[in-house]
């Protein structure tokens, strides 16, 4: 593995909303200097700005620290947010249902932005069910336009990396025969961050190690290259039926091991602290809070 | 049925984007005085000035002509588009799975404003399939946000209504074991429109008629009274587990008869007219073009 190129991070910070990037010592605050040109993130990936920011940073002493901000996803506002099933083995075994799964397409839903708070937020877990569970996957955030992308052009079309809790309301998973929706789209109960990685070479993707731990336990832990759908794929496959343009994020499955699959059940609770960590991006973290109605 | 009290639409004329109040005599085109202050429909329906912007065109002389403009999608960039799948009476039957559902909440997906086109602009065939279908339904726009909104207060967060004819390529929602998404979400496969009537009193959705032609031949036909889960049961239960917030839109089921129900499934093919009617609301009126990739 290449070593972290670079972390840019969306944050607040003294009442304000902001973006800079991740040194050493701190956060260097690039707002004050490109807030105006670009909003957020995605406006500087909408630019293709993603680079020329980075490197503005470089050398800058630190505005922040970086226990004293609050971390934000890191695109507020994507376009798309879609997830994908299924995608690693022994996930289908998991939630047996007596029917094996013939096709050759990958299970995707959508979530609103408004379900994911960035690293660092608690989890929210609503009073209407105890059943909140993780789920670490990796994600990727494109950076060029397209449609119809060939699997061989699909790594030009990734701006960025970043990591997801994709936590679920298990339970509302099933309210419905079909479509997961509800059970995926509690106010705040996953989050996406902690900051994006600029995608630069196929190492950063192709065979690297994802693993969810909780209270320090690992439960999930499998590497990307085991993926059913690999990230080409599903950008080749994704852009078929809609052009994908930049700023919208594919949250890329998760390993088996999620709470539902013990016996009993294991789901998370308040004081629970539970981490999502990929080689070469970083580790998303976050505790769990019961919801203040 | 009250008459239709006022009708706003979003539209494209002479090079920009505009809104309107639709007249007798053609569309008064209200962007010149409001659109600095409101960029678009989103945004009048966030300052929760949709009444105020519609007395503004009262007895005004129309800029365009209806015919003269490309009408557009009423809000392009709502926050949530939420789709309620099996809502009407048969429908279940209709796509008959060998299954009961015993289960008393609504089948939901979510579709992106990329998937939907404007009023009087064609629904576009991919060359992936030939299973383009229609699917008529009443369209809800909330305009004052909540979570756990109760059913006797849901319509106060209901701002105005429109239509939608939810297309579908209805080969690609099969894909995948469970989740409709891919086959919900083909760029410009469905439409919304042709404009947004305010909300201003219940008889204008407790028991419309929805119908659906092809080609002048009634489709789908059914009264709002016979939903499986009516309005105020979707706004609340839609927020229990998600805020709604101003500009959200819910997009409320379809009468059986969509063409997957023929023996053998009759699809839409390029020439087809398909018009979504309802009581107060309007025609939402689209032809359909095989895509030019």
């Amino acid at each position: 593995m290449t070593p972290i190129p670079a972390r840019i991070a969306a944050f607040r910070a003294h009442g304000a909303d902001r973006y800079g990037v991740i040194t050493d010592k701190g956060i260097a605050d690039l707002t004050p200097e490109y807030g105006t040109r670009f909003r957020g993130l995605k406006e500087v990936i909408e630019a293709g700005a993603l680079e020329e920011v980075i490197a503005a940073a470089e050398g800058r002493a630190p505005t922040f620290n970086v226990d004293e901000v609050d971390f934000l996803i890191p695109l507020a506002n994507p376009e798309k947010l879609i997830c994908i099933g299924v995608n690693f083995p022994d996930r289908n075994a998991e939630y047996k249902d007596g029917t094996t799964d013939a096709k050759s397409y990958p299970s995707m839903f959508i979530r609103f932005p408004r379900s994911f708070t960035g690293h660092g937020q608690p989890l929210i877990r609503p009073p209407e069910s105890p059943q909140l569970d993780y789920e670490g996957e990796v994600v990727i955030v494109i950076g060029k336009a397209g449609r119809r992308i060939a699997r061989e052009n699909a790594y030009d079309h990734i701006a960025a990396l970043t990591l997801c809790n994709e936590g679920t309301i298990r339970d509302w998973v099933r309210h419905a025969k079909f479509n997961v929706t509800q059970g995926k789209n509690w106010d705040r109960s996953g989050s996406i961050g902690p900051w994006l990685v600029p995608f630069r070479s196929a190492d950063q993707l192709d065979d690297i190690e994802l693993t969810t731990r909780v209270n320090g336990e690992v439960r999930q832990q499998d590497r990307t290259s085991r993926m059913m759908y690999d990230f080409r794929y599903i950008v080749n496959y994704v852009s078929t039926f809609c052009t994908l343009v930049p700023g919208d994020m594919i949250v890329c499955g998760t390993p088996t091991g999620a709470g539902a699959r013990f016996d009993p059940p294991v789901w998370l609770k308040p004081g629970d602290v539970i981490e999502v960590e990929a080689e070469g991006i970083g580790t998303l973290r976050n505790g769990v809070e019961d919801e203040v109605c």
